[in-house]
């Protein structure tokens, strides 16, 4: 079954990043590819460095001189590697398994670029694939100094290999390698290309022939993340008197269990005592309800329609007994494709995702957050941080009484799970056999 | 009362044009404020140029002399109207009349903008206004001659003065006595400043210190909007079962009249004859009836659930008498305020433009498209089209088996209304007085 957002955007794009090490290329990959996945574009990364990795010997061939222009050997296996990471990537395309294909590799030539233009064109793929450079410039020490201590030094390059201060020193080494041959993407020179330049981790960008509805989609999403620490806080409203009976949907206030959590929930915030903290509510009355709670603790109280809970349309109100009873053939249909399986007159999981995007996107330019939702749009979200699968989506564990604090590191995100010591209804139910 | 868009944006938001005469500023001006408004951001544009005008005799003062640096009197003249621009807009903003100020002014040195900046910090509002610069620079010569043309030789200070000719070669003078002393922003000198470069009217970018929603709001339409010229066609499913009954909502299939329009709207397109024309239809069965008979002249034909008529929630399905009747107090708030009136398990109209958003973001992106929506969901379209405001938006005539034909033009939008000669039940309510 194909996703409507697929109709939009049927020309195969294909987005190479370009930059020196340890400028984020990796981190952007991911995140980019999380995003499109999520949004419903699918999109894989292909990351050279690990087709290098599995050419090579690390032991021997890890080190900084294994990158240096005039290394003949380290200088064929990474055009060897580069090429075959391309080639994957075209065929990925070409087979129609995904609509989007990331190049994960430093690309700091006008050669490799002007190479990897040739073979998208050489594809002759009707209609052709639509390239897209993103670079990332950062000259700001500091940003680089924290990246490698951050990630660098862990890499199967170095692990086991060599001490971290080695390491380190290692690294800033293979940076001066590839600046010897490092042209950027240029204002006159490539009027051609379509690209944007990331500079500074996003203080500013320059943004050249963008084309068509991904290239815009990309563009607005690196211009609306950042790399600021802060955490993300998900959490259901308390039970409600409808989590007590089984019931589906509605608009029932807090049971006497919700309005306990609802305060104890408020003394947790008291305890992480966070700048800048805001809370975003849906607007039904059981969410508005735990959230008045924390009202004072909040910088700002938001309430947001797109948070209500997943519209179960004619199966509102109805317990999970008198829906299979009343629709045995819709439930069954239900269980088994949930996400994009629609209630009549309601909402599926794809129809949230669709919704909540513009949440996802603000959320990505906040600080410090408490999400206070529903158990079918929690999934939604924490899906996106998680990076899990519209199969696995629909049966994430979001149980009541419960806080998920999610704090995004270098490639993922940090997950924490805050469960309260007050009863509540189990509103989970399994993915049938 | 407030809208829930209203608490994300209580920073007040100045957004500053820059760039030398017949760079779109006015027309960039007039469609953020649009846009902004329609989104339910409270915004207003202040024209220097029009506090100018006000202030001077155009038989004497209109010519380009008056714009000449070394014209003492029109210097002074010029600096007075720019400051009475700039108080009103401190004043809009400081009484809270508004959220979003645009100062559209040519802005070309770096004294005018530092002055700006000064008059934002010295109304010590809490918290400051923030202040964002747009600057469109544009070297194409075929692009400034088509907007002198087009605008500059109808505008009100040589219209019935001089000839298309003199007036033409009037304003290419003008430019001039503004490039003498234009200081473009600059990445090294206005590292501290916010803002973007619009570069030959959309090719390129360049953005730097985005601050908060607004401005990243403003980025990404910016980025979307197009100048090439195209129509946008509107037009409701043909008549439906339950238009001939009255009834509210629902899902059913079109009549016979409705099957009848959906042929005649294929031969209007077939006459229309366009390049590059997409069909977009809701999900709604009669939305969907009428567009299948497109489907070969489209070259994309895409559904989309947020095109889908607004939600009656427990009125779907009832005539208007029956909601009379039966929920007596609802139908009269209705009646009150319908732009804000949510029907219980249901959407208001502020709901539905807030779900538009992204339609509206991707029509700005496109060439020739086709809606084929619902009478509450196109009143959204056409108000953000033509510039209706929040009262009369629910009371836009949108009848059946019409086609509404929207066409860019410099400052506004063309109208066309193609009525079919095919039967229709009316389904308008006048607003009660
Ligand atoms: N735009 C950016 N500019 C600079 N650093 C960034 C940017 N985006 C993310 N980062 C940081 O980069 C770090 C990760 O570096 P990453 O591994 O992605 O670099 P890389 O460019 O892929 O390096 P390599 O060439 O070695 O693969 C993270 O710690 C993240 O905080
Ligand atoms: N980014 C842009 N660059 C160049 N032209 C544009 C841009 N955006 C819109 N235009 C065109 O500009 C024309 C309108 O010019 P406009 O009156 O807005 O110029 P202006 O900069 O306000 O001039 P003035 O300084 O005389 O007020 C329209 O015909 C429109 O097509
Ligand atoms: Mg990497
Ligand atoms: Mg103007």
């Amino acid at each position: 079954k194909s996703d409507n957002s697929n109709e939009q955007v049927r020309v195969p794009n294909v987005i190479a990043l370009v930059g020196l090490p340890a400028r984020g290329k990796t981190y952007i990959s991911h995140k980019l590819c999380r995003y499109l996945n999520w949004i419903g574009i699918k999109t894989k990364a292909f990351n050279v460095g690990e087709y290098r990795r599995r050419a090579c010997n690390l032991e021997e061939e890890g080190e900084n001189e294994f990158f240096s222009p005039n290394n003949a050997r380290g200088q064929k296996i990474r055009d060897e590697c580069a090429k075959l990471a391309i080639e994957d990537m075209g065929r990925y395309l070409d087979n129609k398994e995904g609509e989007v294909a990331i190049l994960d590799a430093t690309n700091t030539t006008r050669d490799r670029r002007k190479l990897l233009m040739e073979f998208c064109r050489n594809m002759m793929h009707e209609p052709p694939f639509r390239v897209f450079f993103v670079e990332s410039v950062c000259d700001d020490p500091d940003i680089i100094n924290s990246n490698i201590t951050e990630v660098k030094i862990n890499s199967p390059d170095y692990k086991g290999i060599m001490s971290q201060e080695e390491a380190k020193e290692d690294f800033l080494k293979r940076i001066e390698n590839y600046r010897m041959q490092y042209e950027p993407l240029d204002e006159d020179h490539d009027e051609e290309l379509s690209y944007i330049k990331v500079i500074n981790a996003g203080k500013s960008f320059y943004v050249h022939n963008v084309n068509g509805h991904v290239q815009s989609r990309v563009v607005y999403f690196l211009m609306n993340i950042h790399l600021l620490p802060r955490s993300i806080y998900l959490s259901r409203h308390g039970e409600s008197e409808y989590n007590r009976i089984g019931r589906l949907g509605g608009d029932s206030p807090l049971s006497e269990n919700g309005l306990n959590y609802a305060g104890k929930l408020r003394e947790y915030f008291e305890k992480e005592d966070l700048d800048d903290f805001r809370v975003w509510s849906s607007q039904k009355i059981r969410a508005a309800q735990t959230a008045s709670h924390l009202k004072d603790l909040a910088g700002h109280t938001e309430f947001w329609k797109c948070l209500d809970e997943i519209d179960a349309g004619i199966c509102e109100g109805l317990t999970y007994e008198d829906f299979e009873a009343r629709y045995p053939k819709q439930f069954a249909e239900r269980d088994k494709d949930k996400y994009h399986y629609r209630y009549p007159s309601g909402e599926s999981y794809e129809d949230l995702v669709a919704r909540l995007e513009p949440v996802i996107m603000e959320l990505e330019r906040q600080s410090n957050v408490l999400v206070i939702s529903h158990q079918a749009v929690l999934r939604c979200i924490l899906a996106y941080f998680t990076n899990k699968n519209r199969d696995d989506l629909p049966y994430l564990k979001v149980p009541l009484h419960t806080v998920i604090k999610l704090t995004p590191k270098a490639y993922s995100c940090e997950i924490e799970l805050f469960k309260f010591d007050i009863e509540a209804v189990n509103t989970y139910r399994e993915k049938p056999q």
